[in-house]
């Protein structure tokens, strides 16, 4: 039996997490960089991020928030402030200590000029920007406050994957404080619905809104509140997150204001963010085992030309009705057949062929990236740009279906306890061979301890990725046969 | 005599740098943070840093770059790599030695996991960059390689001032590679014409195009070029460098193709940046004793329509036929004297007042901020929604009209060494009280010996902020009388 061939090896099916990898370097999205967990962005995986960033931070104001900029060092006095915070990130913190290089007296540079009080470079701002809030926020007419920085922060992991996990990421923070626990919340879930709303109508990512556990809240939070995805080995992936941090940070900062009633208050604060991480999400539901596949509203390029003679830079004149294309002549001297599977495997949403004959008689082929590669249709130039933008809108729409189905396949309520562990087994395979595809999510039933959690997790790498908004009906625990109030999505996860 | 009241104390003549920093926090632009040299940008601060980056970046990439993002730490094995470039920033360093904190014997936090490696808090990335550069190009057919990246830097100032010199600044780093020294050199003419088209045309800022002497070149360059504009202290700001790197980074990192003649050779390299510093120069060279004053083409908003009386919602619905107009209704619960004030101290474009009787006969009380604040006129809401486009760029034009004959009644061609020290020798004043605004910029030819421009700003605290690409005529440096091939600009800077 012959191999498909496909313009990515491994496959998903061989072997996903190095598929992942390939696909990244096979549409230039990025790379590891000398330091140790860094990521470099390349400009096809930057341009995705600025699309990205541009619509989500119209959403950001469009609900009234401003940008800002805070500092990317904190003293470690202002870190220490919220006890649990610093628990949660004092693992993983790079920390400068010195302010200058000197030679050694063998020549060498070494660090000098040691600071009196060390900085942590910032793994998140609440502490620093509390702490603006503090001399921001007097009285309740100077709230609700609702900032947002974009930034790059730093966690020190031990184990990193592109975008998934590195050391230096990129994101966006949103802090806000308001008068009322009611305003505090109220900001908390709207921010979870603009997350929702860019998953599902932006990068077409079916997500599911939810709170987190215990376990899995944000250290300094009251609640935690995320949107999980499902990737295509089935784990999930938090795409998101938006907490309501109650008054804690703003009893650790100061963040007071005379209230209307003439009485001295303690704010309540919300954070939320999304990261770079959001680019390996989108990778990993749409992308086939040809590489990268993009939803036409993020797309740096909808369209690339590729004509299939030394070019006829006439190309570019092709006119499109609608100025919101984008259109990329790839001129490069370079042999149409392999710049065909470049852009392949850089996910361009439409490819158009042109030969001479096509040139002749007016028309081009036209392939769609959600389609298989050979799917080519000869299709007249003005019927092409006459449709381009349905066509842009349609593989939107599609992709969306495609996950939204994929998600719902692999979802399954299951109401035993020995059924749930069948589920999640993975599958028996020879030594050092990669685990295959298995499990989804599984909506459970779950009476809440903590202990029984911890068990599962410990047992089949499994947790509550989230107590979904959407509540559904009550129901009894298989694991305790204690009630429940509502199934919780389970499942294995980045 | 009664002194003028001013919304600004001091004013300019009375303490300029004091006034500089009176107008930072008037307008709310920036303030300085709990962290030693780190700045906080404030809302207003930071849009209009986002309007100069989107009209930069626009410019960026009508002229072929792309964005990327490289890592924010620099493994100090890669920054030894160019010995010059090492040695001009190792001074200056935050240096990450540790990756983690962790309790002492007294449960105090202390950093802990020490790196086998320093990693320096990137000053500038030629060298990261230079490195993934490496790799990327192989072939004449990868050349040029045109990236730009907008991000954070550090460097370990001693003396800080709000964005004139800060510990971490944001900026953007353009970085190329060439095939020929004739590329790589027009390159960094291209930018540097990119540089001085944004300080003219959006910022309205006069600049001279020039070239830096080897004292003022940026370490590692063979050549470094620069816009130079004068602050209203007569003070010469350096608001853009566009470097030729020759091949010494190329060498450095091992940047190398293969040619079309099938040689192996260098690259040749360039990088150009501009930072938030260009808020301090645009700050200084508009804004008056009442505050801040805005170039419309870069200013938050465009107009600010203030009800004299408690709000009326309606005005909301004032109509601009041209979208690309900015406004903002302010139904803040304040005084409406107040808020007149606010919005002249953050140097918004234009004012609208209306009162219940403006209302009535639809009209409008507007002010411009580049006239004086009780320079008001009542004029129809028809015509002024009809005219606010070209009010808009009457400002953007007087602005920088304004300037440009501020520069010029300020700037003298000097022949004679007596002159020239007259001309920039500081006022006799009290002790104690600040030194009144003097000198300017000194056209003056110089014969370049590289002790001399020493010997003169030890003396006179006046180095060459640049020869001039537009040469001028030949003459005789009036220091030691040798030939001189143009004048140069003189003066004291920041």
């Amino acid at each position: 039996m012959s191999k498909p061939k496909t313009a990515i090896t491994p496959t998903r099916a061989e072997n996903y997490s190095e598929w992942y990898q390939q696909v990244i370097a096979g549409a230039d999205l990025a790379e590891n960089s000398p330091v140790r967990g860094c990521m470099i962005i390349r400009p096809w995986g930057y341009t995705l991020w600025e699309n990205m960033q541009r619509a989500l931070d119209d959403m950001f104001k469009a609900t009234g928030h401003e940008n800002a900029y805070f500092p990317l060092f904190i003293p470690l006095s202002f870190f220490q402030k919220e006890a649990e915070h610093v628990q949660g990130f004092a693992k993983e913190c790079a920390v400068v200590t010195h302010h200058r290089l000197e030679a050694d007296k063998d020549g060498k540079l070494v660090p000098a000029g040691e600071l009196e009080e060390p900085l942590v470079v910032r793994p998140t701002s609440e502490t620093i920007i509390g702490d603006a809030f503090s001399r921001w926020v007097q009285s309740y007419r100077d709230l609700p406050l609702l900032i947002n920085q974009w930034a790059n922060v730093v966690r020190w992991e031990m184990r990193t994957r592109l975008f998934l996990r590195t050391t230096e990421f990129l994101w966006q923070e949103g802090h806000t404080a308001h008068a009322t626990k009611a305003e505090a919340v109220e900001e908390t879930m709207r921010m979870l619905d603009v997350y929702a709303d860019f998953a599902e109508n932006w990068m077409a990512m079916p997500v599911i809104k939810g709170e987190k556990t215990a376990a899995e809240r944000f250290p300094g939070a009251d609640r935690t509140f995320c949107i999980e995805a499902m990737m295509q080995d089935r784990k999930a992936l938090q795409a998101g997150t938006s907490h309501f941090l109650g008054q804690n940070f703003a009893k650790a900062s100061g963040i007071q204001f005379l209230g209307a009633d003439g009485t001295q208050q303690y704010a309540w604060t919300t954070s939320w963010g999304v990261t770079t991480r959001l680019i390996g999400a989108l990778l990993m539901t749409h992308s086939d085992d040809d590489g990268f596949v993009l939803p036409p509203k993020l797309a740096p390029q909808h369209v690339v030309i590729i004509p299939i003679f030394r070019v006829a830079t006439e190309l570019r004149a092709q006119k499109f009705n609608d100025t919101a294309v984008r259109v990329l002549v790839d001129e490069r001297d370079e042999r149409g057949g392999e710049k065909v599977w470049q852009w392949v495997r850089k996910g361009v949403p439409v490819r158009l062929e042109i030969g001479p004959r096509d040139m002749e008689k007016d028309s081009v082929f036209a392939a769609r990236r959600d389609r298989a590669p050979k799917d080519k249709q000869s299709i007249s130039r003005v019927e092409f740009v006459a449709e381009i933008a349905t066509t842009l809108q349609s593989i939107q729409d599609w992709l969306f279906a495609r996950a939204k189905a994929y998600r719902s396949e692999n979802t399954r309520q299951i109401d035993d306890r020995d059924e749930f562990y069948e589920f999640f087994a993975a599958p028996k395979v020879a030594e050092n061979a990669p685990t295959p595809i298995h499990g989804g999510f599984a909506l459970t039933h779950f009476s809440g301890e903590v202990e029984l959690e911890q068990k599962i997790k410990d047992e089949l790498s499994v947790t509550v990725r989230c107590i979904p908004l959407e509540k559904g009906e009550a129901g009894r625990c298989p694991f305790t046969g204690k009630p429940s109030a509502q199934r919780v999505v389970w499942a294995k996860s980045y």
